[in-house]
């Protein structure tokens, strides 16, 4: 195995020859790291001091990604003080190579986390009288991969659990990232607004799926964010109805919630229509939830706090005599992943941040009957909010 | 919270007001388990006895489907000897109660892993002297969940850490599910042969597979079974490419790796041709590669070792001097997952049963240079192989 990226300072301890415990390739690339993934390195570093923490093993796969810009299915990356390392398989060698230029890399045989535990087993030898400190993912290593990495990483190690070191600094997102997801939200409300006119009776949900995912290709995306939802009729009531070969039907509700990954970045947005003329009732309880949606997006600013927003939105939805309908949480932080931090779920106390990218997503959902939900993307800037979602917001009837 | 579906002798012990730790919904429905499920909820609780566990904690959800229908992306199964307890969110309410009559259903707010750590402490009081056995899948629960999970279970447990419990059961496909496999097979086939006809220059590797993921679409899949391949050129070389926006050129060879979901279950295969005459060496090198794949076929057979599977395609690889380039295994189970048990690596000792599913995959990976590989699903009964897969297998000049 190689070592890693060295500090000047810290070069003449660099090992001369290494072990035959695994293949390893020297793939450091001189053209240095994407600026990006340097100043996110630097910040986990300084993370890892405030834990007291000398190294991170890195086992969360979007995590990993936004160190390094890897994105092979089996890696597991270790970010020291002074060197990051990437261990990662045979069929990644070359495109990790390619995506991951400032980073050492080794491809290994067999399981990472023996790779990785030998690796952190050396780095302590080199220090015999402290532990080595290094930190984990805990929500993101099984307990099978921890008992492994603790066996093969051996009794000279102390580890300390973290939770959402990476996940923290993902909540806050650069000008860079920004300008991804509001291109990746525009591929998706373009999306929406082709699927509407899409929306007719004969056709079916999955028929409608699939045009969606093959639109969102066609401009660009790398695929759906999550599997298209399209429920029709009273399957509008699950909030997370998988496409099925049913029909749209004259007088009914149709829900369409899709959105799209673009160079990694997820979008996702909400929309329910009425095929036909909708009764009064209908017409009321759109009211109400795009009422809920307003009155959460009023409210939605850098300082508040996310349980301000969900109930800010519940209380709407009160007031029509319809929260209990309510079933799930006002919205979600998004990225890299389609669920990240801030949550905004009634109890939590997190402040908003300029930076957050979050959905806004009253829904509705009356069993045997249907449901309406209406979800937008939303950026929070220092003063101000950015609906990044375009599609038609009205009740439509089509 | 509910109790489960007991059998008569337990009735008298049935609590008599559910605690109010969570909501609950009572949501057992008479018409009983699916015959599958029930026999495989059978089996489990046999092997449960064998490893002296009274209970199992399913987390993994692959696992959860197969043991009781359910789809979600948030749930936790427990089974007792005389009940089965599915624990999801609101979201899924009505869903849940669809797709898994049989069992019943636990409707949480907050972390699934504090209400099955309270449910498991109550059933264990019920025998205060001696502690639950319970097993868990350590390869499917995060320490964060599991440092959870202990302390809301507390002391009265004796936790057993079990790693391929139902994934053992999941190796041997039952005729239903070979039937739905056969389908999902051909439906990949059918896209593969649509797909070969649109290899052409000038058409973008992102444009074919925008494509193949909308025919499978409309042919009934659910989509695709992971991100469909489609590398150019030197691009081959890379065994997961992603598909650029990089267009097919004339004289170079094209690598296509896709599958689909159907039903639940996936198909995987592989086609590699040439954009135009092939020259004499990539003749040479789709020859090696075709060869191996029929050796592997020939060894694959119930009672037949996998590790040996593997080592007749490699032996051939090594006979034209293309061993080195053949970095991966020869293949691996699959099912509900695209990757499962049994793997065919050189050193797997595991034997290959009737009603296993594999994939047989050799390929050739030469950096800048391209790369071949073919790939087939393969089915074992007990006296003979079954090709599942059916697209045109030979060198393909197009």
């Amino acid at each position: 195995m190689g070592e890693g990226i060295e500090s000047p300072a810290s070069q003449g301890r660099r090992r001369k020859s290494p072990p035959l415990f695994f293949r390893s390739l020297l793939l450091w690339d001189d053209e240095g790291v994407d600026a990006a993934v340097s100043d996110r390195i630097e910040q986990i570093r300084k993370q890892l001091e405030t834990v007291r923490a000398q190294a991170l093993v890195v086992t969360h796969l979007p995590n990993l990604l936004y160190l390094c810009g890897f994105t092979g299915s089996n890696a597991i990356l270790i970010v020291l003080p002074d060197s990051i390392h990437l261990f990662t398989d045979s069929r990644y060698t070359l495109q990790a190579r390619q995506e991951a230029p400032g980073v050492r890399i080794d491809i290994m045989r067999g399981a990472l986390v023996d790779a990785i535990g030998e690796f952190l087993r050396q780095r302590a030898a080199r220090a015999p009288r402290v532990p080595l400190r290094v930190a984990y993912e805990a929500a993101n290593l099984s307990v099978a991969q921890w008992t492994r990495l603790r066996s093969a990483a051996g009794e000279r190690i102390r580890w300390k659990s973290t939770t959402s070191l990476v996940e923290a600094l993902r909540e806050t997102k650069t000008p860079g990232e920004l300008a991804v997801m509001r291109a990746s939200a525009q591929i998706g409300s373009e999306v929406m607004a082709e699927m509407l006119k899409m929306v007719r009776p004969g056709v079916s949900e999955l028929d409608l799926a699939a045009e969606a995912d093959y639109r969102m290709r066609r401009k660009g995306a790398s695929g759906p964010s999550f599997e298209t939802i399209v429920a029709s009729g009273a399957r509008t009531a699950l909030p997370h109805a998988r496409p099925t070969a049913k029909r749209l039907r004259k007088n009914e509700l149709v829900l369409l919630d899709l959105g799209v990954i673009l160079r990694h970045y997820c979008s996702d947005l909400t929309r329910t229509v009425y095929l036909g003329r909708a009764p009064a009732k209908i017409r009321r309880w759109y009211q109400a939830v795009e009422r809920a949606q307003q009155a959460a997006l009023e409210t939605l600013r850098a300082g508040a706090a996310a349980g301000a927003v969900d109930r800010a939105a519940r209380r709407v939805l009160d007031s029509y005599q319809l929260g209990r309908y309510f079933t799930h949480s006002t919205g979600h932080g998004l990225g890299i992943e389609i669920h990240e931090s801030p949550r905004l779920g009634r109890m939590q106390k997190q402040e908003i941040r300029a930076g957050n990218v979050v959905t806004l997503e009253p829904g509705i959902y009356l069993e045997g009957v249907g449901g309406i939900r209406l979800e937008d993307e939303v950026a929070v800037h220092q003063d101000q909010t950015e609906v990044l979602t375009s599609a038609p917001r009205g009740l439509l009837e089509l």
